[in-house]
């Protein structure tokens, strides 16, 4: 009887893919094999200790109004703190500019409700965010594909993409997921100028900008076109979406959008029919967590640990993985992009991995075309170094193997 | 220039008059006025100190884990606990058939998503939850409405109104939103009978269930569904939601859907593209709290505390209210719902009522085609007795001044 609920419409082929990834990926928790294959914090840099204070302060001296119903817009003092912190990176915003979400998968599905008709055109970075691809395809989005090269996206490429008519673009400027690379500043100038030049807004996706292990931070794209904009004031025409959940915890669900106070009140409206609001207690804990200088201390401390895993996986890398093997360099963030030749396959190669024990994300999964199944993402920041070590040294066995039995 | 975000598609009349309402209710928490509008519960009754308790236990033992990114269908024990809970009500489910969600809106959410195509029509009653057309009006659904009254639907015109092809009847059976009335057994028996030959599943929406002050808890119709299919076990043509926001803790926003396997499939990859899973650190919480009997005691609490605003306010609604007034007479829920004679508009006595400091909710924005503002829905759980009587003298005085006038 069952059939009596038929579906909106058939899940569209890249659904389809991403969720036989997805079985694949669930064999990897288990715990003999070394995973770099998901996105997950360490758990060893969780403040834990400070959660319970948190918890135990918030709940004694404002328990009724954790406990109850809130706005939709979010906890005032979190927007007012994130409003400052967006300010020393060159976005001048108020509370009435952001929009707390239950991770910034939220905000990304929340766009997709308020902005996407079914056909309209995104462009997007070729490898892209899954959660984004995810999100939009609900709304039946058809995507322009830029590729990427070690300074971000390829932005000689732009002008000619646009020419379809495009919605918005999406990009990662920093440590991009999965790709590891960082869009250059004379690029991010660039893209600006376009952008601006073609009237096309922009969704800049930054849930890494503050874990850099190296060189010094970049301005992002809402700060740039404020600045091109001549005003210095937020320009309006980058929305800006980053989250809690690498700096503090990904558990607890907490991002947020910066946008104007008219695009933050429809997806205000849209989110009210979603989810009402996200968590008042996690958000009153948070902020209770990360006030008087406590984030900027603990970010450090995820700095340190993050960077150090990053270089071990590089050498690793270096001494375990056969020649015609490249991959990127990532100066932050939680991922590096390793690119086969042609002819080999992730998806069989990840078969065999799990076999020895170790396992990583095949890299069609980021493309929304089902292409870049000669790539792969490793995640560094959830295994521990001496895991790295033994994880890479299993997989480039693997891939020892395999190279050689094609050569 | 924020020209550039231009929306998806005009917001709907219903949406923009939602968004009038909540404008005009915005006044109404200023801590002058005695609000009957909002539908929050009592924070007298959060459980404060048990929250404070568990979240020292969970991050004590559990607090890596706790702080972690999870599963898109929620935290086992949890599901566990919920099919147990489900069982005693005749709902024979595991694990399998629960999905977490953040909030009941976000299950009305996610159903739209997987189930609703631009201008399926959906069968509702007539008042219906607000959210719930707030969720569906992103997807574009038409309604067809059934009008209630003492004992619900009125099932003598389901025949006739699912004639034009429904995707899926919609139905509050328990202690109704916003209109206090309470599904009788016969009708719930006669609804599944209809449903199951027209073959139109339900999506029954029982945040209230728990909350009965007076006569015997009436089987859901999940259940009757089941029996009614000879199988005994779950059949799967009844979508069942419910939420821990009445019983627990609306701020941690807390839901869960009852549905066969395949569904909670379906919906959990609409989740995980809405936003990844709901909180980890609140689902361990939430169990920490409510499990081992405590839950079940506490329910004899809010159920007592309840009870009594429930009678002091149709005691002052006898004592005050004009004599052309109508009012329901709940067995148990938040609300109970009171009907004007035809020419007067809620929306007008509203302003008044709020110069006298008071408020509740015009009717219409509970309808789907402006209809029903004659009406208003009134909370009894969130304002003490003192603060009940006070109010309806207020408001009667209102009311008793128009009508006069209008006489």
């Amino acid at each position: 009887m069952e059939t009596r609920w038929s579906n909106r419409y058939a899940q569209r082929t890249h659904t389809m893919e991403a969720s036989i990834i997805r079985e694949l990926l669930k064999l990897t928790t288990h715990p003999d094999i070394i995973s770099f294959a998901g996105g997950l914090p360490a758990p060893d840099v969780f403040p834990v200790h400070e959660f319970e204070e948190a918890c135990s302060k918030v709940l004694k001296e404002h328990g009724k109004q954790a406990l109850q119903y809130s706005t939709t817009e979010g906890h005032l003092p979190l927007r007012e703190m994130i409003a400052r912190h967006s300010s020393r990176y060159g976005i001048h915003v108020g509370p009435e500019n952001i929009l707390i979400t239950s991770g910034s998968q939220q905000a990304l599905d929340l766009i997709g409700k308020v902005f996407i008709n079914n056909g309209d055109n995104l462009l997007i970075e070729h490898p892209t965010y899954l959660g984004a691809l995810q999100a939009w395809g609900t709304y039946q989005a058809e995507y322009v594909p830029v590729p990427l090269d070690e300074d971000g996206m390829c932005i000689d490429q732009l002008t000619e993409a646009l020419r379809a008519g495009t919605k918005f673009i999406y990009a990662l400027p920093n440590f991009h997921n999965p790709a590891g690379v960082t869009l250059s500043l004379e690029r991010r100038k660039k893209l600006i100028e376009i952008a601006s030049r073609e009237g096309v807004p922009i969704v800049e996706d930054d849930p890494y900008g503050q874990l850099r292990y190296e060189g010094d931070h970049l301005p992002p794209l809402a700060a740039l076109d404020s600045e091109a904009s001549g005003k210095g004031a937020y320009s309006g025409n980058v929305i800006y979406l980053s989250t809690f959940s690498k700096i503090l915890s990904p558990g607890i669900r907490l991002g947020w959008v910066i946008a104007t106070p008219s695009v933050i009140q429809k997806l205000t409206l849209a989110k009210q029919g979603t989810d009402l609001h996200t968590s008042t207690f996690d958000q009153m804990v948070a902020y209770e967590v990360a006030k008087g200088g406590f984030l900027d201390k603990h970010i450090q401390k995820i700095r340190r640990a993050y960077g150090e895993r990053l270089r071990v996986m590089l050498d690793e890398l270096s001494a375990n993985f056969p020649d015609e093997i490249e991959w990127t360099k990532p100066k932050g963030g939680l991922f590096l992009w390793a690119t086969l030749p042609k002819p080999f396959d992730t998806r069989e190669i990840l078969k065999t991995a799990i076999g020895e024990k170790v396992a990583f994300v095949p890299g069609g999964a980021f493309y929304s075309d089902g292409s870049g199944w000669n790539s792969m993402r490793l995640n560094f920041s959830y295994c521990a170094p001496d895991l790295i070590i033994e994880g890479i040294r299993r997989l480039g066995n693997v891939l020892e193997g395999m190279t050689t039995r094609a050569a």
